[in-house]
């Protein structure tokens, strides 16, 4: 077969680029895995969900095995809404959707061709980019600071486009709260300003809250709950705070284009998860679950800090994230790529920088570490492991 | 939000057709679902499925609530190639995708554009239908009778439109066995007929096999298992034999193809059903489940024709269907989406003709009967009741 010559005219370009998923590697089991963005094994509650779907089973039969039918499955959406207003989101309608990727890709579905410019965060989360890149190639990065998006930046780029009459942006992806690969948070008075900037050059807003619930002092407000103009495509899930492997996210967003991101989701409706997910819901005390995952996650993240400023060599520095998954690390002159396989051969692993990046060179000096999913006991052998790979290598 | 300002070339013509899911409709209680296509629901393993989930978390703990990890996870498409193996298909990769919907989405995304002329079964499934028309507005419609798709009169139009110059096909539609609507299945030699023509004018083949398993007397002989040229992307699912709200199905192609599929799967995979499903295969046999399946269709195809026999006026004539999901029924002279609330008033419903052509006019006179749903009881009851609507209407 000569696939070429049958190929979707859309598509061409994004099969010229490198393959999606490069960044996952394989390791063996020994490897303390800072590198990994999944939950802690011992905070997945696996016991709950099988409780839920014997529960479910128990008391609707195969109603949640069919294509619809399962009242659970459709009280899914109150669910989700209630989440919402937790976060102060009490417009527009919800879609349910495989987790927050498959919204992401709706979004771009119904949204971006090959002529729509995006503006992305830099670094921004991979998973993303490649999302993105299956439909345009024309980008435009942003710096992220320890503030979050750096939206005077954005402004002077935007401003400086129009003058010279070049494409300008027809939306931005943003995760504004612990953001990955970064976990900083972006202030109140840069989130304002750039709906302002939304609104003054016309673009979208599609917010990425996958961390939002995760904070460990203080909740952010999201760009949807103070967004006045129906600028912002809101991106949520339960992945980071029940488990991934439901495949559990949504968009919030007016009724229009929930309508339309609808129209292309032609996986259909998930009513087992979906049903199942209802019911554990039903049966758990979500704030009651959130608040011992962030007072858990928070220990982690102070397990983490710690470990990092009793072990690092004086040329590294870090932020100290207030909610979510990880700390970015810049180890100043290095390649962290090649730094990798010294860590692996001490026994930690890490993500290294330029996956974040569009300009992949521009990461070099960068690695992600999670402090989600390893122990807090291997979080400290982790780091130290990864102090010494780094004075190997002189650094 | 003016979203008309936003959105990407590429869908643009898809937002102005008719919304998708037209043809569902909500039914009292008390209506007797001849209309639908689900499994019976005493046929769903409700029961084994929970076992298997309890099954899969006692061994695996939180492994498949991860993104990747469980090995069951890992495995099931061993078991997805056992069962190509017993539809005779031993070549090809195997990609798992959220039901069959899905395969055929993520076919059309790499293989469909606006330009694209798709070529489908006239009847056909309304899913895909709706699903090509997100990528072009151009189609040609091949007849089907009671052996299958026509292909002489394919040749015939194949011919025509090479000699006049005319745009060919680059992608044919087909369910060769126990088609949805009609029910028919294609003869061997016209499934050899149909591989020729793909080979000498040169277009790709969707062969929709859902209902190949459920075979009454002899099983077909898949286009993938006789295809020497690598022409056939085959599609297959576990939603007629197990359970449709599981959504678990997939694509067998070349692994070209299966990786340019991925690569825009979006949705990511989902652990938690698939590892329950390799869980539930593996504690039930399949052969002897299909065994028990094929007898009880069998036994209410036979109820449905009996009861269509006995009770249709003699404008009404229908095939008999040698497995699957449904009788295609052409009531002569009728409007049967007229006829639809006096035969819901009866306390049954169907499917108007109207829903399965892209030209919907030509199904005027025909309705799709299911005897999937129903219990045999209700099976004779329905089509009673249809009978005394159809005599309301001088039929």
């Amino acid at each position: 077969m000569k696939m070429e010559a049958y190929l979707s005219r859309n598509i061409k370009d994004a099969l010229q680029k490198d393959p999606p998923g490069e960044w996952m590697f394989e390791l063996p089991d020994a490897c303390i895995r800072l590198n990994s963005g999944f939950p802690a094994p011992d905070l997945v509650p696996a016991d709950k969900l099988k409780e839920a779907v014997t529960h479910l089973i128990d008391e609707e039969g195969d109603l949640p095995l069919h294509y619809v039918g399962s009242p659970r499955f459709a009280g899914l959406k109150d669910s989700i809404q209630q989440r919402l207003a937790e976060r102060g989101i009490q417009d527009g309608e919800v879609l349910i959707t495989s987790g927050a990727c498959q919204g992401i890709d709706l979004i771009a579905r119904v949204f971006i061709d090959d002529q729509t410019l995006v503006a992305v965060e830099s670094p921004t989360y991979m998973e993303a980019l490649e999302v993105f890149q299956n439909y345009t190639g024309q980008f435009m990065s942003i710096p992220v600071d320890e503030h979050g998006l750096q939206t005077d930046r954005f402004e002077e780029v935007l401003a400086k486009r129009k003058k010279d009459g070049l494409p300008m942006p027809r939306v931005l992806y943003t995760i504004p709260t612990f953001q990955n690969p970064t976990g900083t948070t972006m202030t109140i008075e840069r989130r304002k300003h750039v709906l302002e900037l939304a609104e003054k050059y016309d673009f979208l807003i599609i917010e990425d809250d996958a961390y939002g619930e995760l904070y460990f002092r203080e909740q952010s407000v999201p760009l949807k709950a103070i967004d006045h103009h129906e600028r912002v495509l809101y991106v949520g899930s339960l992945s980071k705070v029940v488990a991934p492997g439901m495949r559990i996210g949504w968009v919030n967003a007016p009724a229009e284009v929930t309508t339309a991101l609808a129209w292309f989701k032609k996986d259909l409706d998930h009513p087992f998860v979906q049903a199942t997910m209802a019911s554990f819901l039903e049966k758990n005390d979500m704030e009651k679950r959130l608040h011992m995952l962030r007072a858990t996650y928070q220990e982690k993240r102070n397990a983490m800090t710690s470990a990092l400023k009793e072990n690092m060599p004086s040329s590294v520095s870090w932020h100290i994230p207030e909610g979510g998954y990880f700390v970015w690390v810049e180890v100043k002159g290095a390649d962290t790529s090649k730094l990798l396989p010294y860590a692996m051969d001490e026994g930690v692993a890490y993500v290294p920088g330029q996956y974040f990046f569009l300009n992949q060179a521009d990461g070099k000096a960068f690695l992600r570490l999670s402090f989600s999913y390893a122990s807090r006991d291997e979080i400290v052998d982790g780091v130290r492991k990864l102090g010494k790979a780094m004075r190997k290598f002189d650094l």
